[in-house]
């Protein structure tokens, strides 16, 4: 799993209906490097969250058939301070 | 989840039967790097698109049977402006 | 596999039910990166560990539907003294 | 899938039997890296292939039991003048 | 698939029973980077080895339940000479 902070939710204008209906979320990774998740959590800009990756991602979302790859399952309280 | 822009379509002289009948798209990520993907969806050189890898993107090319490890599962509106 | 040296616990205000009760660990791999992993063995700050990633994750947290993409699967006696 | 280059046949002197018996290629990517993959193509030193990884690996090998995480499902045309 | 030379065998104090009884080895990819396998096959410190990753490692293992996510699948007689 790997730690990302939330930057914004994603708008598309045409995406696959398997996707499902959770929020979109659009995250940075500690090394600047952006990623999008699905949110079954309901994180804010700023948070900093735990992500799922594989297969795991798509039970993460609530159901082994949502398409994804990566899913929001966790926030951290307070990533700084905890990094030390 | 990853963001990434079509550049152009793929010509195969030769290839597996279940790759099935999507066009084939050349897709340019965040730092340059290329991948190449399935699009259900239609999109266009230019269009920046999200891909799902793994598993799922077999699900997401329509067939769990379809042999793919990354599909367009949708297109963002207007990345530059949504990426502030 | 992989080589982490333990980090610290995670603690997290928020949490998808199905990742489980095991502890959460913050890893750090050979190279600096950082990333997180569920514990079934008890390793603790400054161990070595094997993690193992993927769907063999969900399998060696003890339950195939465990929400996880890498779990600690060993404890390496002195790696430094090792890795001669 | 990625792009890669065909450099060579590999000779392995000892292997696990559900390798199966398709040719063993070592590919090198866009960026100078070696990988290894199954052709059920028959792709020659120099082709630009397209390779698929992870589990949809096994199903291109012809058999979902085939032990291979990298798999030849294409040749592309002219890989230089498509990259335009 | 990768490849990779053995430098050492790895000895574990404290291990999940699902790894099983293969030997671990120590392993050093091309770019130098660290990696862990199960080892069926019996290679020997120095041995070049190609690895496979992901669900199908498992079955390399010689049996789906296993723990694993790189297993060893083969030897390559001699790689300086082949790389070329």
């Amino acid at each position: 799993m790997d730690i990302h902070q939330v930057t914004h939710s994603l708008i598309m204008t045409s995406r696959l209906d398997g996707m499902g209906h959770l929020p979109i979320k659009v995250l940075k990774g500690v090394n600047g490097q952006e990623s999008v998740a699905l949110d079954p959590i309901g994180a804010r800009p700023g948070d900093w969250v735990i992500t799922i990756a594989f297969s795991a991602a798509r039970t993460a979302a609530g159901d082994d058939k949502t398409l994804t790859d990566l899913t929001i399952s966790g926030i951290i309280d307070d990533w700084s301070s905890q990094d030390c």
